[in-house]
């Protein structure tokens, strides 16, 4: 039998986009689009799932997750960057331009903190319609100790001039995305670049940067989504206006294509259910003996401390408080337990977080057409075996 | 809008299944089956896909692969294992058991080989129709040093029963697959289990396992497909029969479900390039600069040296010999490249392996029910744009 891949016809409803011979990469990048409503994951989004992935929500186990379970989106590909002729740049509305070494960077300031990161897109994929793009389940997510110097020193090193009010960081990464060729940017007011927890990374969990995870240094801005923290950053420089790049205009709340929206910036509040018992292998509905079970799992929000996890085991139909856990640090998860008698039978055990700001996960998730921020609550199905 | 999942109808022929009340598992366990011809990936597809993991293609520029971009396929949770109170168990048909700690293995002679491992699944995604399981398209590989101790001196020393002819290896993940549950467990021909290459490592790249690829012990088995390379083992039972458990049985070459079929074993050659230029975001279609470019690669095999690699750069219309590079070790990768003058246009990149034992790959490949060793070439589409 032939061994080929069909791909679907592209049945969803797109951007309009004109065939211009001065621009040939439209060939090859198409603009975003919605899938129709029972459309199948198609090669494209299958072929990001391949590459990029998720962490396995039973590695909420562990407080930091280990090297490799954390999540990872890659726009483009994962430079080889060779570290000996690596440079970060600082240009721009600065009294002093600088080229540093990396052992200049870690010469100075040095500062370890245990972060939360999340994808943006993180439960894309739960939506419906379903933006197409890289397709998220739930578990885009981890935590890990990142060590660098602080951005802020360095900026006030460099001396800024009056009229800064933006800082645009440059990653090495490079490619095309929706038919605009770039080097992954992304811009930070100032006031936010000049936040105390604001590092330039070079370590995670105590080794230097994995490839895939920015080698040689990677911006890391707590509390926000993944896109803000570049990877594989080659320059920063300081500008007079609000930075509006491609990713600027990429990760905002839209419900059509072409109108402002709402910039994302921090993490909305979530909590996840470390899945009980054991799992199917094709289907990961899980199973256990009936009896008493200590539910766990890890919540967390980027505006604010989470103060109250809510977990049902009758598919939100009725609701209980977790016991909650100090946070593993002032920017990560926090632990939530609850004890659960499980009776035989079939369960949905679901999940919900509020933070200090009172925001909380919403039971029916507004649509946006990037996919962006689904925080509707995870529902974990569970099959209980009478106990032998 | 509201915010789920719809699971499309199960279109696909199934195996039959009779409704058992004494199976309860089958509620949340259903049989293998295979998608029909234009079936999207459904949702525990996509479910693996963002929960495993493959290779990104451009980490085969590393001889040896980073932790966390090696391929990574769990059949059911990754396993905590608390290393102080694990230890490994040896019985059977042995003169004397053993009950062994971490650090009695580790005072054991201590080798290291880098080894490419592949998941006996690669490619299934590209199978036509497609059997539903892990969909991976191309990248389920990756090569690392591991270290561990050689499993034929811990044999010979517990003393082999003459009766002997088969080896269980067991380890501690558990769960339920097509109904079955389990801890996962492969077995090896005694023959087999003595091959000096025959490992059970506890280190890979120079650290301790992650928990993702068998903390703290798993057997390895330098060119076989890594099912057989059992993680988080907890025991080792020498029996007088071929061990015909779960997935024994599951690892098989079949074009109908219920017929004996062929036992996977070793892996069979395969040459993948690195995706040249720079990709699309969501299709991953490249695009470069026309001129003199240096297409590169990796190539291997489990069944003997990799002898040759040819390139096509017009979609298998014909072919050149690439240059080869020493293979990384006796049970690994070789690098290969090929100078290209890419012209202004559309061309599809693809390459093929051939072995010493004349094994090579296969221009049309033979249909399994499985979804195993789908070693038609990889076609990567490459835009050419005009020299600036």
């Amino acid at each position: 039998m032939a061994s080929h891949w069909t791909k679907p016809a592209p049945t969803g409803y797109t951007d309009s986009m004109d065939s211009d011979p001065a621009r040939p990469l439209d060939t090859i990048s198409e603009p975003s689009r919605v899938a129709v409503d029972d459309e199948g994951i198609g090669p494209d989004e299958l072929g990001l799932a391949a590459r990029n992935h998720g962490m396995p929500l039973e590695a909420m186990r562990w407080d930091v997750t280990p090297i490799g379970l954390h999540y990872l989106l890659t726009h483009y590909d994962i430079p080889s960057v060779d570290d000996t002729s690596w440079r970060l740049d600082v240009s721009g509305l600065v009294d002093v331009g600088l080229s540093l070494t990396l052992d200049e960077l870690r010469d100075r300031q040095s500062v370890t903190h245990t972060v939360t990161m999340e994808c943006a897109g993180n439960g894309r994929a739960r939506l419906l319609p379903r933006p197409v793009s890289q397709p998220w389940v739930h578990e885009a997510v981890g935590t890990m100790r990142w060590t660098g110097t602080p951005l802020a020193a360095l900026l006030r090193e460099a001396g800024l001039d009056p009229k800064a009010t933006d800082v645009v960081f440059t990653g090495l990464d490079h490619g095309v995305e929706r038919g605009v060729e770039q080097r992954y940017q992304r811009g930070l007011s100032l006031d936010d670049a000049l936040r105390d927890e604001v590092l330039l990374a070079y370590e995670c969990n105590g080794a230097p940067l994995p490839p895939q995870h920015g080698f040689p240094l990677r911006l890391l801005v707590p509390g926000w989504y993944g896109m803000t923290s570049v990877k594989w950053l080659s320059s920063i420089e300081v500008v007079d206006e609000p930075f509006d790049g491609y990713q600027m205009q990429a990760y905002r709340l839209r419900q059509v294509s072409g109108e402002p929206g709402l910039a994302l910036s921090r993490i909305d509040p979530r909590a996840l259910v470390v899945p009980p018992g054991s799992p199917d292998f094709m289907s990961r509905r899980r199973f256990l003996p009936a009896g008493s079970v200590v539910l766990e799992g890890r919540a967390w929000s980027g505006w604010g401390e989470v103060t109250r996890v809510e977990v049902s085991t009758d598919g939100a139909g009725s609701w209980r408080d977790a016991e909650l856990e100090p946070a593993v640090g002032p920017y990560a998860w926090r632990r939530w337990t609850l004890d659960w008698d499980a009776a035989p039978g079939e369960h949905v055990v679901a999940a919900r977080a509020t933070d200090a700001t009172g925001r909380s996960q919403p039971a029916d998730q507004p649509w946006n057409r990037g996919g962006f921020a689904n925080t509707s609550a995870q529902r974990v199905e569970v099959l209980v075996l009478p106990a032998t």
